[in-house]
């Protein structure tokens, strides 16, 4: 098919369509839930809680190191499932495509998020495919969703938080949000950095498992980092969380990277890292069963949860006490 | 608010993203599997199999007479669940929308997306927004997903449609295709027609718990109109489908400018109609049930399943029989 564009008349419903989605898209996500190409997919009856999610994913470049569009869609509605504790049973993928996308492109990411999928377990079992005029899109924009199923009735549960409770980081901040930014030649400076795109279901689903609610809430820090992340959690909660400089885990890349350019890893994307708040007496024990899973090497005890108002404050390096609020605007390149 | 209009700030994980979602998008579709804000929405437990679809919408205008891009969305989704023989739970929205953007267009549709779902009697319980750069989208884009349960254990059936079985279409056809194209000014035309853009599980759902599996199979006649739905469903089925041209409903308003310009209405969008498939035996009863729902009053039996080679046959109102095949290109002027 080299050399074969995407045209307006593969968003129209006759012939081309129909070839696009049986012979490019359904061909490569082959599933028996996927089959019947029937309006929705039937997932059959379910032992637990439904879980729901969807995102929307316009990056560019729509290739970097590490990654592309579709390997982050789908990674990121999995993990979006994964902390709310939800095993995924199946996908959905949305394309809006622009007229004249090199169809090779499309396979591309076609290609990249199956292995994904198929990384993490779990189907694409629906989908569609849209096409807009030339100039009105970016090459491919993809939205997924995801319907999980939660395991042994545990949810997310805010309001259990308490002070002496851990913050566990599953590993190093910003390698997603440089990978993009540099691939994007935005930054004048090169630097091997791999976005940290990684279906997060295997590892953080046997911790929910084996400790219940002593894991209170988790959340993977996507979009404005750490930092906003934890703000979402502490406010959410209503609860103050206080972070340990010395601990955050940043690469040695990443964080002279970060110097030169006056970024702060704690406000970079991740797609691949997940906030555990924890029960302090178990927190140890989390850490050490996350560390055996590849994706939790780096898995490390970054907080805790204190007494007082809502919010974060970070502990400096020096021994200072700073807020961690939400960037007010511009403060670093934006990837999404 | 008037006169703001959407910055790329709005779409950055930051301060601004957060009262965005909260502030305009959250405070109108709040519900309470919403309000907790995870990320993911938690629908409890179900007692039926799971159905999983979603749809991309791309049109413009954005608004047209009788609907308009997030109404599309809602009903959309719905009807791809319903057409499955599922309530709808839970729909999702994902926006891509365009720095520039006046944040009262947004609004608007929001406005529609929480009246279409009241309408359907569905909540909207997550969402997901992200703002590409000027020039890169065309105002707004919505993904909208759905997960419904199936009632009573019926499925589509493709495989249980035999000769004898009828073709009920539950109203006028076109209506939905000619109200966008005219409000775009694509045609040297004027003429009140209005987009048929409903939610169909409160006309199609009682049919399914009545009849049963005497109703084969269900659709919605979208993208591609009757035509190319009927093709779907015949070629899916392994079966012939003779329509009888005479039965098929068009407004008078339709026709007419149909055929000024040449369009074959079969071939026209349609949002808030679908095509059903059922027992012989019943049809006439289904027809029934369907008319006395506002969105079936038109209801009518257009055809049959014949002996003879899967596809799709018209007998004309001379008494021919032509071959009602997917178009090959350009035929219509395309709406999405």
């Amino acid at each position: 098919m080299s050399g074969e564009r995407i045209l307006l008349a593969h968003g129209e419903g006759g012939k081309r369509s129909r070839e696009l989605v049986e012979k490019t898209i359904a061909a490569r996500f082959v599933n028996p839930l996927l089959a019947p190409l029937f309006d929705s997919a039937l997932l059959g009856a379910q032992p637990g809680e439904i879980a729901f999610t969807t995102d929307g994913y316009v990056v560019t470049p729509h290739f970097f190191p590490g990654g592309d569009i579709g390997r982050l869609a789908v990674c990121g509605t999995v993990n979006d499932l994964a902390v709310c504790g939800a095993s995924p049973i199946g996908l959905s993928c949305a394309f809006i495509l622009e007229e004249g996308l090199p169809l090779e492109t499309l396979e591309r990411v076609l290609d990249s998020m199956q292995a994904a999928a198929v990384e993490a377990g779990v189907p694409i079992v629906t989908g569609d495919t849209k096409v807009v005029e030339r100039g009105k899109g970016d090459g491919i924009f993809v939205t997924t969703s995801g319907v999980g199923v939660i395991r042994n009735g545990w949810r997310p549960r805010p309001e259990t938080v308490v002070p002496g409770d851990k913050v566990i980081l599953t590993g190093t901040m910003g390698d997603h949000h440089l990978a993009v930014l540099i691939a994007r030649n935005n930054l004048a400076i090169a630097a091997d950095i791999r976005s940290d795109a990684a279906p997060l279901n295997g590892l953080l689903l046997p911790a929910v498992d084996r400790f219940g609610g002593a894991v209170r809430i988790m959340r993977d820090a996507t979009r404005g980092g750490v930092g906003v992340t934890l703000n979402e959690l502490a406010h959410g909660a209503g609860r103050r969380i206080v972070l340990d400089e010395s601990r955050l885990p940043v690469s040695e890349t990443v964080s002279a990277v970060c110097e030169i350019l006056g970024f702060d890893p704690l406000f970079l994307a991740n797609e691949g890292k997940a906030l555990l708040v924890v029960d302090g007496a178990v927190a140890s024990d989390v850490v050490a069963l996350l560390a055996r899973h590849t994706l939790g090497r780096g898995a490390v005890v970054v907080g805790e949860v204190a007494e007082g108002s809502p919010g974060v404050l970070l502990k400096t390096r020096v021994g200072g006490l700073r807020a961690v609020d939400y960037p007010a605007g511009d403060a670093l390149p934006r990837i999404c």
